[in-house]
């Protein structure tokens, strides 16, 4: 958490986006580091634990981060926490809450509402339907399709 | 949606990844298309809707999208929809549904389950939080502080 606040920080001075830093751990060594660098990419993807994850994977060159724990400054916004979840991440330390992440002007604890009904957020409309549903039976078809 | 469809099948048939293909659209012009790239990168975050965001972002050279339309295969996971809305992305219009996705061996309806309440997936717990507070103070007290 220190590395991650450390991250956060430097970040943060740099201008390269909002105070959020990640580590991610895999039997007891660091193998990724990040901060939020949302304004020096133009990435609105480029989330501190984002980052981590992606730099684990490819560390690791694997998907899957089941042996890894995530320590974040911050309990993650909806996009983070799916991310963690796609990763299998079993284990997560954040250090502010969402509360805090708010009072420091990152209100995404209405993110958390939205995700449950973007409808009130967006216009989200389903479209070409049976077109996109054939793509499901082509993939069904597939003989050496994989699951991640 | 045709375009989206087509990446999801080139996607899947060089088995980059899954069958969700992703189109970003501004004032009429596509700007950014992706398809489902996990397999191929080794990046759990590589959904079509993640690469489409962030190709578009790079395109623009901006990480607001509020002028643009997504048009992707599949109802948006929660780390996908959290990208949206962190884009601003105002208009999104899916193909296939949650139910579809999950018909094709894709069950994350339960992912929105679990995004609300992650402890019942992963160890979640607060630490060192003190020091992960001072960082938002440090933030606060920044003069030439910029929001996303």
């Amino acid at each position: 958490m220190e590395i991650a606040c450390d991250e956060a920080v430097s970040g943060m001075e740099a201008n390269d986006g909002g105070p959020f830093g990640a580590v991610i751990v895999r039997n007891g060594e660091v193998i990724a580091r990040a901060h939020n660098e949302v304004l020096s990419s133009n990435d609105p993807t480029a989330h501190a634990e984002i980052l981590a994850i992606r730099r684990a994977s490819a560390v690791l060159g694997n998907f899957d981060l089941s042996e890894c724990i995530l320590y974040t400054t911050c309990y993650p916004c909806p996009m983070c926490m799916g991310a963690v979840l796609w990763a299998r991440i079993p284990a997560v330390y954040y250090g502010a809450t969402r509360e805090d992440a708010a009072a420091g002007g990152f209100d995404d604890a209405h993110f958390y509402t939205m995700i449950q009904n973007p409808q009130s957020a967006l216009n989200l409309r389903p479209l070409d339907t049976e077109n996109a549903k054939s793509v499901f039976a082509k993939w069904l078809s597939k003989e050496n399709r994989r699951y991640y």
